[in-house]
């Protein structure tokens, strides 16, 4: 058991274990909350980790009740480790004032937590075989920094993400704060649509699912931007990269869970 | 569409449509919310209805969003027609003042709840095809109204059961309220451990499952005597009951959630 973690629960759920952990970061200086899935698979061997980045308005409790990933990787053999953000975070490293000194989401998903989490729980968890997925905001973290950092992950998903922050409000409104409005190259080196066009070469393979569903009123006041993802793709020549558009889905728990089982399918494909 | 249900929303979720109704009622003289789950086999037939009976401090986003049973309906090609009680109404008709008014929940669910959604849905569900379930005093509302109204459902299954509230303080609470203390007729009358005594004679069938977390604090504070229920299916000779511990589960939604499937399952084995 993690000597950083405290585990404030531990749920039994579909056969495996539900553990409400809390530790201090030091890339945010805050105390953070996250959960972990053991599926029942963990008491026999190591399992791979999707972590799922969570959106703007998820608490740890709404996430692991209603996202239901958990009950999709109970049968495949996968952990789920939730993130659930500090605040709107849009997990980059602020570079302006006031915000730099909390705001470094980014070395916290991609450095301090799985740390932490494999220090851990080495015993259950396989370092080596890990993927990304998110919601919203966390479908953003799941995109930028899959994109960020080649090799770390093995696929990524995401369900409404935010595809094209550097052109939509919640986007300019968060860059404009994180990375303040002059140097424009800070913001489109954490815009998944940007990161497309300068990380990725025609014939670049990208194993991507994303899902939005057509009744999202956030897609509908265009702060996703799934088009914007897409295009980029397609003109730069990458595979892999499947949008699915679901009929009259909003941007509920009610869709990520209709769907939670396709995203851990998806990550199964490369982890297992 | 019903002109006595007010739809105050329509989700699309697992391929199907989650409506959230509210009316109200003649039972009760309340407004009353309720949640129905139309299956995607709806579109093309009528389809058999499952009734979830909620626990004491359920709210209907809580049972329709973490119970997770609409999951497995939309496989099943089952509707889930959520209740979500009158407090701690117990799911029984009050004779006492000042309760007799208000608390007449086994009126409403028998009688006005399926009229309302048969009159206003008689396109998609199949009256003739109804099965009940429920969770804590849900639960015992299901196994009572399962054997006060022989024929009217085709199974019953509950989650940690209140099943002998004659004997608990929960139940010596309510009844004592709804019935008074002096008629204990009146009492056993409304008890699934005492109707099954009653009611029901050597060889009958009894198509129930139950399934009980033995973390359940509930379960340990002997709430819910799933023993005596058993003891008495077993003296009487009452056949087709299975009554499951279940290691390490709780009263929450992650125990719900974790067996919905089974029950959904098991209501369809006498649904379809």
């Amino acid at each position: 058991m993690a000597s950083t973690f405290e585990t404030k629960a531990t749920i039994a759920t579909f056969g495996g274990k539900l553990l409400k952990l809390s530790h201090k970061s030091n890339a945010t200086q805050t105390p953070m909350d996250v959960n972990l899935y053991l599926p029942p698979a963990s008491n026999d061997r190591k399992v791979p980790v999707l972590i799922f980045l969570s959106g703007l308005t998820c608490t740890p409790n709404n996430c692991s009740e209603k996202g239901f990933f958990h009950a999709a990787a109970s049968k495949a053999g996968l952990a789920v480790l939730w993130d659930f953000g500090e605040g709107a975070g849009f997990y980059v490293n602020a570079t302006a004032e006031p915000w730099k000194k909390h705001y470094n989401m980014e070395s916290y998903v991609t450095k301090e937590l799985p740390g932490a989490v494999f220090g851990a729980f080495g015993d259950k968890l396989d370092s080596s075989r890990v993927s990304i997925t998110g919601h919203s905001m966390g479908g953003h973290g799941a995109l930028t920094l899959f994109l960020k950092n080649p090799g770390k992950y093995r696929s990524v998903s995401a369900l409404a993400p935010i595809c094209n922050p550097s052109q939509c409000p919640w986007g300019e409104k968060a860059f404009g704060g994180y990375f303040g409005g002059e140097d424009k190259s800070l913001w489109v080196g954490s815009d998944a649509t940007e990161l497309v066009r300068s990380q990725l070469q025609s014939g670049a393979k990208l194993p991507c699912l994303i899902d939005v569903g057509t009744g999202d009123n956030f897609y509908n006041q265009k702060q996703l931007l799934p088009e914007n993802f897409e295009k980029a793709v397609k003109e730069t020549g990458v595979e892999g990269v499947e949008v699915r558009y679901q009929p009259d889905y909003d941007h509920s728990y009610f869709f990520i869970s209709s769907f939670a089982e396709d995203h851990v399918q998806h990550a199964a494909k490369y982890l297992l």
